[in-house]
């Protein structure tokens, strides 16, 4: 098998965290697989560098700080390459441009045009280990470094890995994969075997993090199996995310999602015309603001109640935005003290009731749910803050995702 | 003016010397040049490199120490660029890779074959300051990148000063420039305004150290006007070294250099045939020990005693190396308590009488010359170690080198 092997930051943090990753590829490729591994930069390498650059200016030029942050890969592509050489392997350390990812000019957050796979190929021919700077690439002209933004390197990791056909990529990190909700919220959690791309992707979006939503929508685009397991303890299987058609028991919930950093904006009495509710959205669009759960309903004398939620920190814009539409609505007011809770599952397609016995469950427990959003495999409830982890756990129990 | 400045790791070594060199950059802007400056990694940061890659292994890969060291200037570069760009100049940083310097594939000690100067002149033309990290190039086919070994940032910019034909090559240190002798030993040595590359090479050579013989080599060989000067005095004028007929008045002596790290060989009574000297002197040679000093002189019986010095790094080797040559001689000592000290000046190739001052200058202070070796420019003994400071103080009196 051809495997894409992606370290993080803190996979390799340490001169002796990078042998243990040393130690990791080799044994898969005593199992006689193929490998290319993708390395971040070691862990706080990156920020030194960014508060390097602050010493000067508040804001340095994208394309310096793309030259600045790409060095920070290259010395752990290297490290890792010359520990794999002293175990007896051949390798191939490459910088981002050397394994042909070719990006738009997009500096400080690049996006990947194109994989010139034809180096990787030869290099894997010729018997070596490949070791990639993660994170960065080059612009397609060839004229300039770029970097790919925060979690880039998981996206060197997929894009790679779609391009060269690999048949698994497996991202490493601190966690040893994707649990049922957050461990630290209920002790009962359970990992998961498998997931699809499109749970992962509502799962991420609400809060569980382990991947960075822009790779596992890349990751269900190219059609890459991808894994999330931990590089502390390489024995234990993770999860695989991959295409639903793969997964042939399908749960009806496969996990629980929190997100605290949400803002419920409610407006009140707005004016109910054509084209009023799209000229705020649209605002709020232009201004970048990522507007999540909306609820219209109808308010006093033929008016309307609007309300959705923002993340927290887009509220100072938001507030600002809004103060254009205070002749179309009565009252705006902002509710910090809310939270999402989400339900998701493949299955919920096929099944009914699942809706009722989620508001069962918190009704159960006193929980008042003030809005409630659905697409084909989510439920989402805005609920009061300080009953987050008291609902998690109710549904959680609910759904007997113990089990 | 088109100029070209160097700075090494201590110009560099921390946040705030980077922003003094940025001032010494932004002057010499308002005065109406252009600028390449080429730089170093920060102080420190290629050593610790090299320790990160010790704990793996005492012997790694050369293409993936390349790798983890070209790394250091490109951070450099980016954080001198971003500085300059908070004070309101266009820069463009660039690798050495951008930055056009094509070399062999002889990774941590490259030669570079061949200069770009495509990309520096475009962007010169655009308006921009151009900060190349120095040290580094990739090879030929563009498949590498390469590193040309300690000094190598002073060759990157002696280089690219001669492709791109600036006017001057000014390479920045802590020190302000060449002296007349080694301060520490002399504290009346002068500075030198001018000197030849002849006799930089030979004072280089023999021990200053201010300035790597390889520059200066190429700096001839290109006909790049190189000036060493101080970045933490950057008002003080350096010293400028040029060809000989651009030095109008021609000074007998220069400077008087010392060099501690020789080793007295002598073989006694060895069988004057031909081709004994010559066997020897080719076995060193092809162990890459750089002999210095050679004399021979008529022995007892018809045999002759021989008598050179060597690089006291060199002795084990050299020891090696003359166990094949016992038959030949009757006794081989190593004396390590000697040194060098030479006095070297253009004008000692039209002028009588130089050495004869030498040796009473030496004579009057009881001490004793083992060896004389002398060149166009350059008069060289051998005395006992302890001589050496009040060897180079007397010297220095002889010649009046402090007027």
């Amino acid at each position: 098998m051809l495997k894409v092997l992606k370290f993080g930051g803190t996979s390799v943090g340490t001169l002796d965290r990078i042998q243990n990753v040393a130690n990791i590829i080799k044994k898969i490729k005593d199992e006689g697989h193929d490998v290319i591994a993708i390395v971040s930069a070691m862990s706080g390498e990156t920020n030194k560098l960014i508060e390097y650059a602050q010493y000067y200016t508040k804001t340095p030029e994208p394309k310096e700080m793309d030259m600045l942050l790409s060095s920070g890969e290259r010395v752990t592509s290297a490290l890792l390459s010359i520990a794999l050489n002293e175990m007896g392997y051949k390798t191939m350390s490459m910088s981002g441009r050397e394994a042909g990812i070719l990006t738009d000019s997009c500096h400080t957050k690049a996006r990947i045009e194109q994989i010139d796979t034809t180096k990787m190929k030869k290099a894997l021919n010729e018997g070596n280990t490949i070791i990639v700077a993660g994170f960065q690439g080059v612009t397609l002209d060839g004229s300039r470094v770029t970097t790919l933004g925060r979690g880039g390197s998981d996206l060197s990791a997929v894009a790679i890995a779609g391009a060269i056909k690999a048949d698994v990529c497996e991202i490493y990190t601190d966690v040893d994969g994707i649990y049922t909700t957050d461990p630290r919220i209920e002790p009962k959690a359970k990992k998961l075997d498998k997931i699809s791309y499109d749970e992962m992707l509502e799962l991420a979006s609400l809060g569980a993090k382990v991947l960075q939503n822009r790779s596992v929508e890349m990751a269900k685009k190219l059609n890459v199996n991808l894994v999330s397991r931990s590089s502390f303890t390489p024995d234990v299987e993770g999860t695989l995310i991959t295409n639903e058609e793969e997964i042939m028991e399908k749960p009806i919930v496969s996990g629980i999602a929190l997100d605290k950093n949400q803002i419920r904006v409610g407006m009140y009495g707005v004016i109910d015309k054509p084209g009023v509710a799209s000229s705020i959205f649209t605002a709020l669009a232009d201004a970048n603001i990522n507007v999540d759960v909306i609820v219209q309903t109808r308010g006093l004398d033929g008016t309307t109640d609007l309300d959705f939620t923002i993340p927290t920190t887009d509220l100072e814009i938001c507030k600002k935005i809004m103060t254009k539409f205070t002749e179309q609505s009565k009252n705006i007011d902002y509710n910090e003290s809310i939270c999402k809770v989400s339900i998701v599952g493949v299955g919920m397609k096929s099944n009914t009731g699942v809706a009722s016995k989620a508001f069962t469950a918190l009704a159960n427990e006193n929980i008042n749910i003030r809005i409630i959003s659905t697409s084909e495999i989510k439920i989402s409830m805005i609920i009061d803050e300080k009953y987050a982890e008291l609902a998690v756990r109710a549904l959680h129990d609910a759904y007997e995702l113990d089990k």
